[in-house]
């Protein structure tokens, strides 16, 4: 039997996120387990638990705790963090040229390097213009691209994507999910590729 | 140069701090890292945040997560787990005996027993009777120790330790101290516990 696939739940504004997007294709690789990317947006699942801003932000002792945790963190991933001047930033740019990236088969490459750009070079990927540069970088048409983002099925796309996370249970990112089994958290994306070669389970 | 000692912060009412409070002993054991046992409530400082109970219930998504999620724990670390018929136990009472054990070196029987009563037994560890069969079968003068407990030097002693607690940066259970480092998590442990074997920090 083959290794089920597993998707990988994503939001741009995500620290944890950031980290997952830095290793998971390493790691799935080597598990041998094909990735779905999903990008999805937090701001509607947060804000149905009455946050109008990150909990890292509302409650500061988590906050606190989170970027010495990040540093901690990248530090053992050799993995460039540089504190965000803007934190939250607005992912929905970004996840929308990830939806259209995810159609055509180039998701891999741009996710990993928006969110380098957030938390490793703290440029702000909340405009246009950066999501531009990168998309340049990439070698892609990045006026057609902007065209395309905005149009309403991919808005439409990006909504539906959002309310099949909370459908999932998906309350946090990064999340992972293995056939009917959900799994919050980068420390979780060992036991969530476990989960995908194990034979006993739906 | 020796590890540093790792100060264990857990909360009797807490899911997660079932799960470390079974394995820590094996896990610092292993890593020649020597224990402090410190129990705290958590009610406090979820109420500094403006929650009146468990953010498990109240955010569901989270909490049908976190019940899935120690379900997969506890089948991967052979230990029992009944879901509680109330949750959470208020671990008061409970905690003031720990500080009393802690003072007289039987925390590290009496605190995996408790959580054990609590999440494998379906035990009402709120009430004075549960704990007095808890200390019994432990040997121990429950009569002696009820009164103890009870004395206003070890309920200030109590307020002190959740005091600390907050001023550690600690939001959470269970949490991890070592040096000036803290750790939020079970899934944190064997982090901190490599951070007690560190020689090039404080």
């Amino acid at each position: 039997m083959e290794n089920r696939s597993l998707q990988f739940w994503y939001e741009f504004a995500s620290t944890y996120s950031y980290v997952a997007s830095a290793r998971i294709q390493r790691v799935a690789g080597a598990a041998n387990v094909e990735l779905d990317w999903r990008a999805f947006l937090l701001g509607p699942i947060f804000a149905e638990q009455g946050w109008k801003d990150s909990p890292f932000n509302l409650y500061p002792a988590k906050g606190r705790y989170m970027w010495r945790d990040m540093e901690r963190l990248c530090e053992a991933e050799d993995l460039p963090l540089v504190r965000p001047s803007q934190f939250p930033r607005n992912g929905l740019l970004a996840a929308r040229v990830a939806l259209l990236a995810e159609a055509e088969g180039w998701v891999a490459e741009l996710t990993p390097t928006v969110f380098r750009a957030n938390f490793a070079e703290d440029r702000d990927i909340s405009v246009w213009e950066t999501i531009a540069e990168i998309l340049v970088d990439l070698g892609r048409d990045a006026e057609a691209i902007y065209e395309q983002a905005l149009a309403p099925t991919n808005k439409d796309a990006l909504k539906a994507r959002t309310e099949e996370a909370a459908s999932l249970g998906i309350f946090g990112a990064p999340s992972f999910v293995v056939g009917k089994e959900l799994f919050w958290g980068n420390d979780r994306l060992e036991a969530a590729l476990a989960w995908a070669g194990r034979a006993d389970v739906d």
